[in-house]
């Protein structure tokens, strides 16, 4: 098989909100395939867009950070990362998470391609940046309910933690691997 | 700052269903941080676990499927994924997952690092596998709202969509660049 064009999109025939809050939206749709069939309920999750940042100090060290994670209900390894407020830009938002959290700036910030969290359930977009020259500038300005530890890890260290499962948190792999690939430090070869 | 083990779970005082469907299950918790903070209402999305696997053949490429996905309104390229079906074994799902979306075999299956989709709001796991010897041995089994294309991709092509974001899932990133990571063909240099 090969891929060609006949993939079409569904039509929303009709919509209802499930949850409205500011933590978290639900909407259930009723949709119609291209080939006329009906999808009833599909249920999508709304969210405000999410940032992260795979922050190198100027030894190439990253700064992953930990906290407890609800969801999973587990302790977390990550990459800096929140929520972009309205009406803010992802890139002013990344700045204001990883000082935010960390106490830590950047000299430099380029964005990486966009991820959507999940594409059959979510509907928002991620912007992962890469940033450079990351120094701890002042002290973290956290919730009240929030605890986050910060450290530079080496390298090959955060990449035995990945290949092992100790840090596993997807959206933040996947800018990890795709931020190495962009400096040249991770090379295919069969 | 270094990691230390000052970072304590929370508790969970209550719970409430937002929404219990076989679909999609939203809980709303009471917690109580380690401090003795409350946090009200931290919604919670349970699922049932998740699959998906790097599937090579024996030329190295990669299995790459196309359908609709209706979280993000687009088409998107993913690897072949799934829902554990209750009582099933993540590896049988991934089989059967693999069998009626692609009907593809594989001689060999290794099960990956697993994940959680999103540890602030998921509870489920992802249980990613790399499979290789994978062929195409009879037609797919879609259910009827299903329309899913599939290529075998070579590597170079697909690690050039991961990196201008055109491959972009990435609980499916993490997983191609972990499988590559654990045969050898992305090598980490300075």
């Amino acid at each position: 098989m090969k891929f060609s064009v006949t993939i079409r999109p569904w039509t929303i025939l009709s919509s209802r909100s499930i949850l409205d809050d500011k933590w978290l939206t639900v909407r259930a749709d009723r949709c119609q395939t291209a080939e006329g069939l009906i999808v009833d309920p599909y249920y999508v999750i709304e969210s405000v867009d999410w940032v992260h940042v795979v922050a190198f100090d100027e030894k190439d060290r990253v700064l992953i950070i930990r906290q407890y994670r609800h969801g999973s209900g587990t302790i977390e390894h990550e990459i800096p990362c929140g929520c972009v407020d309205r009406g803010e830009a992802p890139l002013d938002a990344m700045r204001r998470e990883l000082l935010e959290e960390t106490g830590c700036t950047a000299e430099a910030f380029e964005p990486l391609p966009t991820f959507c969290p999940n594409p059959p359930r979510y509907s928002n977009t991620v912007y992962p940046f890469m940033a450079t020259g990351v120094r701890l500038v002042t002290q973290q300005k956290l919730d009240v309910t929030e605890q986050i530890e910060f450290e530079f890890v080496e390298l090959p260290v955060l990449l035995q933690w990945i290949d092992e499962g100790k840090f596993h948190q997807p959206l933040h792999v996947s800018a990890i691997f795709i931020a190495l690939r962009r400096r040249g430090m991770l090379r295919f070869e069969r």
